[in-house]
């Protein structure tokens, strides 16, 4: 087999860290999305040579999990790697090591190739190249699951901004993680961890779009959440903290 | 004299353009705080030594003038330099070059050293090292001037919220420039392009403070805004726009 796995290695800057000196998670969204940008560049079936063929990736789900948080100016290796391809899904690993070696944080994530026109998602099987770039290496944590709907409290809302869309002015995927992010105390975080981030993408959402957030914690330091347009889902999510 | 002008790469990622594929004020924000970090960490005086005596490098007053943003996945070097150390206050330039080396955007910025305890200002002849590493090359561009205060209309209000602030539990530096940058709608953007982006930061804010944006238009293409917490400005900016 063809193994195309390969580590990139990122720098955490002061404005990736909380108030705590940790990475947040969106900052750690945004490092894993680079390190899958560079791992399908490398591959040949990036970004830019589906754009050139009309065709996108979307990410659709993405799990992480970490046993800790990396800190200010901490350096960490993030290997990425394709498990599979299905017909309309590919899985993608990755394993988020510190300088040293040690695995800090584990994550699984899925996309889909659409259309750029369409917007309907394509045959991967038409993807020249990937096939042999798969390592069916299954990743370390809980693949992303099915997260069901529920009904839950309004507890924000807001409209989609310049600075939240992308280059299809479409919401950046990283943004949804932020939005649900600062919906926990800043006594949550000094008391605990995330354990596991887990978000599903359902829908996507265009500038200037009315959005709410709506939560319940149905076991204690279990969160669900759901961002809503019009009453539809848009995303849902699940927050799992531990203590730190 | 002993030159400590160094330069810096970066990539333009995903994340960090918008909806026409050009680099954000705010992502390139980012990228010069980045390499003014790297700089200072490598001519001794950076962030982590100041913290450990008890100190921080705060922003203070910040101008950007581009030719042109970068587009995604651009490379671009950022040379950075220490122009002049005075008794409270910094100056250091920027010059942002393409692949190519050709220049296509500057900035200069000023900084204060203040003591984490007190937050008051400390005197820069006291941080050893920084003398030697002045390199009194002037900045290519007009340096942040004075901004005076104005009325202007109410355009947006909002909290801190947990992924605004930075280690020190304030409001991110960065942050005010995407608040700001969020007061323009796409179709400007579209016509037109920022020229200068100059912003003075006044006060601190803190996490869960309501602040309110305001601003006026007192020449066509050439912004004033003021964020204010309780009436009080806590910065001021000037953004002025020429045709694309």
């Amino acid at each position: 087999m063809h193994t195309q796995k390969r580590s990139y290695q990122f720098q955490v800057q002061p404005q990736d860290v909380d108030f705590q000196g940790r990475s947040t998670v969106t900052a750690l969204g945004n490092i894993l999305l680079s390190a899958a940008n560079f791992n399908a560049d490398d591959n040949g079936f990036g970004m830019r040579r589906l754009n050139e063929a009309g065709c996108a990736w979307v990410l659709t789900k993405l799990a992480i999990e970490m046993h800790r948080f990396p800190l200010q100016y901490e350096e960490v290796r993030v290997e990425t790697w394709v498990e599979s391809v299905d017909r309309l899904t590919t899985t993608r690993n990755f394993c988020i090591r510190d300088k040293e070696g040690a695995i800090i944080g584990n994550a699984g994530s899925h996309w889909v190739m659409i259309d750029i026109n369409t917007r309907r998602p394509k045959d991967l099987h038409t993807l020249e190249g990937i096939q042999s770039c798969i390592d069916d290496e299954p990743g370390l944590i809980e693949k992303p699951g099915r997260l069901v709907a529920f009904t839950g409290v309004l507890l924000d809302s807001f409209r989609v901004k310049y600075s939240d869309i992308d280059i299809n002015v479409h919401t950046n995927s990283v943004r949804y993680i932020e939005w649900i992010s600062n919906c926990f105390s800043l006594d949550t975080y000094r008391r605990q961890k995330i354990k596991r981030f887990e978000i599903h993408y359902i829908a996507e959402t265009l500038f200037d779009e009315q959005l709410e957030l709506f939560g319940e914690e149905p076991t204690v330091g279990d969160f669900r959440f759901e961002i809503r347009k019009q009453d539809k889902a848009v995303c849902r999510a699940r927050v799992a903290f531990e203590n730190a």
